[in-house]
């Protein structure tokens, strides 16, 4: 039973996500009080309401870790340049992104200290100490942490100069294992990107070009923007023996013999926050998947004058939704319930739950989805007080697989096979979407097609089409790839 | 049904704790894998039976915070040294301790950037964006980080370059509600030590010489070790307009005035484990208080030979505990059920459950509490299948109360009220324990009895016989305080 939007000035709009996705983006990031930019450079605060999207991707992940076998622990920020120098191809990938520590209270230090940009170093020289005999082995630790890369642009949880991730560092005897482990972690990513955050991705191996410094083979998650372009989005390491080489890790072996570890690593940073945004939100704001909401609905009390009955049954049924479990909040603010409804909409809260007085003689509520348009079948539900909770269960439910549904959608009616040199170029110039084409996997042909169109290879499969040729060049393909520009 | 200790080399010795509780901690710390030392200066690795610690600390604590209303959020590690020097207090007493960022890739910066020692001054400066309104307080914020304070000295958890805390942050529109605040987590903190890390604290406030740099009021939590030492386990301060008046806070208030906010802060860090492990600690090695362990039990197979049976019975107890909600693991690693015995032990897990041929035959395990010593009443029960998890559930609350009734017999075992400056002195100075007086609350007699005695006070409470004089100078007392040694 919604009122009449009041006469008081509703949420500040937010510019359309169609005519400009960055502006837009900028703007619910800021407005829906996920972050605030801070008067350092590069640097942005994580506010609580985005804290709470964080936290909830942190319990959904660590759960999947734990059932996979591995333990938090944590390593330190800090990290000798001495150290981080052994891996040649790391530290030259690293160098130009490290912030230096030079100065200690009143002390210069001898030796530069290295705030981590990733932490194989320094876990990898831990290793070395921790593991002696294949007993030992496997080790399988995630740390939960900040990490810092010196960069210029700022762009809230897609680029900024310090941000929040976890970081799996695992050792294993075999270098079967640890591409098992490689592939594991890759298809946790996979499992959470699309049932957690409700955002369909392509997994698959990595280039050369767009390898970690100093792995032997990269796997990733990619997903797809609005505006076309791909965001990498999780992304797990074969790190061969590079590391265990650089840093001497090494067991004693049933058989007597004195071996390298091999090693792997993965990790998931706040930039799948900015996925979730880009992918879900639409023209009124946000849309965020329940299992990552803050709040999974909110009850908005119609209450004109005096009459305060609608308040005070929005408060025992918030009490007994919150004993149920729901992450629920009760907005008491002194607002009209236009300006409620707004806001709410704009941070994105899967359900608003609305109570007014008629609502409370018929013994009932009105329950409206946020993935749903206004008037859209089944966007506005009624629902008796002893259903609630049942109902509410399933129309989360139901919201969570709709925004996956929408964004599969999307990603298939954006996803293009073409099969001729023009077309390739001119849908990957144009950011169509996932150009997915047989491929050569020469690394000059890869840099030929990101001369010409900016876009470079999320990543690839096995070769769909035996004895196909390169769409790209023409020489013989030995995988598929999907062409992508990407952030 | 333990068997004799195997003929295999028992876990190593760690030295009794009574004869050199330093030596004994540093030797628990490291060889029950909580900590490893990193080749950083100042700096220790957080391994997962640490860590397990810490998530169980972390757990209890955030779901504190948040029913006494407060929100996560996360602030940059970063801050600008123009920004850090506004409050002069604060920078005077944080600046021997920071550690400085000059470098950032290959740019040399215009202006040094500060690791956070702690966040008062980066959190102040956002608040002052955020606080417009007396609508939008309070603001009750809590963050989970790592932060930077350079040590000359290395000890686990107690005294270490970088460390892992949470800091709350607040603000609020008068003085009262601000004090208020401050003793609301005061008193969380106490319930936490008490109920969760099982150790009895004195709580109060803390005299001038002993505040935090910019605070109007310190108050804190100080549990007393093995060796006679108090241990700061948890401050919360009153911070007053001291922090809004530099950092310009204000809101304006219902009477249409320009104010400045009141704010406080408060935090633990994983100093408390310091304590947990020193407090509760035996020859043996760990007691860890089930709240906090993060093994609760562990599940020992005796197998002889070709013998499977007792392995797999103690596989299907295990899965059945874990599904019960306990943290449970069977150890079935090939070593001597002797071997484990010592192992667990040592690792401080508050109870064992021994399964072998003849428990089989019998439907029945043997329970075994950490908490009690070898052959006394009470610390081997033995249990049937049916009956092991609701026995183990009152076994765990048992202990629980019995770690904290040990150390609260020691506490107040070591808790003095001497009336003569002469037994007072010799009190502080030999370490005798918590050395309650009434005092004058002068900072030169404070001074003065730390010269004599290195003992400082430690928290301060009402004056409990009014009229009475200062023990320690002869002046008029108008408080009680505890005085000890402390680390």
């Amino acid at each position: 039973m919604a009122e009449p939007p009041a006469q008081e000035p509703l949420v500040k709009e937010i510019p359309p996500k169609g005519a400009d996705l960055s502006a837009w983006y900028t703007a619910v990031c800021i407005k829906a009080e996920l972050v605030s930019y801070a008067p350092v450079r590069g640097c942005v605060v994580l506010r609580p309401y985005g804290f709470g999207m964080w936290e909830n991707l942190q319990r959904e992940l660590d759960m999947r870790f734990k059932d996979t076998g591995h333990e938090n622990a944590y390593f330190p920020l800090l990290i000798p340049e001495s150290l981080l120098v052994r891996e040649a191809e790391h530290v030259e990938g690293f160098a130009p992104e490290v912030a230096w520590v030079t100065q200690g209270g009143q002390e210069k230090l001898e030796e530069r200290l290295a705030i981590r940009p990733t932490s194989e170093v320094i876990i990898g020289v831990m290793y070395a100490k921790w593991i002696q005999s294949h007993r030992d082995l496997p080790v399988l630790i995630n740390q939960w942490c900040n990490v810092v890369r010196w960069e210029k642009a700022t762009r809230p949880f897609l680029r900024t100069m310090e941000f929040l991730w976890q970081e799996g560092h695992t050792a294993h005897a075999t270098a079967e294992e640890a591409r098992a482990e490689t592939e594991q972690m890759l298809e946790v990513y996979r499992d959470f990107a699309e049932n957690v955050a409700a955002i369909p991705v392509y997994a698959g191996r990595k280039s050369a070009s767009e390898r970690f410094p100093g792995a032997l083979e990269t796997f990733s998650i990619e997903a797809l923007m609005p505006d076309g372009k791909a965001l990498q989005s999780g992304t797990s390491h074969d790190l061969g023996q590079n590391f265990s080489r650089a840093y001497e890790i090494t067991f004693s072996d049933a058989d007597q013999q004195l071996k390298h570890v091999y090693t792997t690593s993965w990790g998931i940073s706040w930039r799948m926050l900015g996925a979730v945004i880009m992918v879900h939100g639409d023209d009124r704001g946000l849309r965020i998947p329940p299992k990552l909401a803050p709040l999974e609905a909110v009850i908005v009390p119609i209450v004109k004058g005096e009459e305060r009955a609608p308040l005070e049954k929005a408060r025992e049924l918030g009490k007994t939704l919150r004993a149920a479990g729901f992450r629920v909040r009760v907005d008491d603010r002194d607002r009209s319930p236009g300006f409620k409804y707004s806001d709410w909409e704009m941070r994105g809260v899967p359900v608003r739950i609305e109570i007014g007085p008629r609502d409370l003689e018929a013994g009932s509520v009105s329950l409206v989805r946020r993935d749903k348009q206004k008037g859209e079948e089944g966007s506005r539900v009624p629902v008796t007080f002893e259903a609630l909770s049942a109902t509410l269960r399933e129309q989360l439910t139901s919201i969570q697989s709709s925004l996956f549904a929408q964004a599969k959608t999307f990603l298939q009616s954006h996803t293009f096979a073409p099969t001729d040199r023009a077309t390739f170029l001119e849908e990957c110039k144009n950011r169509a979407g996932m150009v997915d084409i047989p491929w050569c996997s020469r690394p000059q042909c890869e840099a030929g097609v990101k001369d010409q169109t900016s876009a470079t290879t999320r990543v690839m499969r096995e070769l769909q089409q035996p004895g196909a040729l390169c769409v790209a060049c023409g020489e013989p393909a030995v995988v598929n790839a999907y062409f992508a520009q990407s952030y």
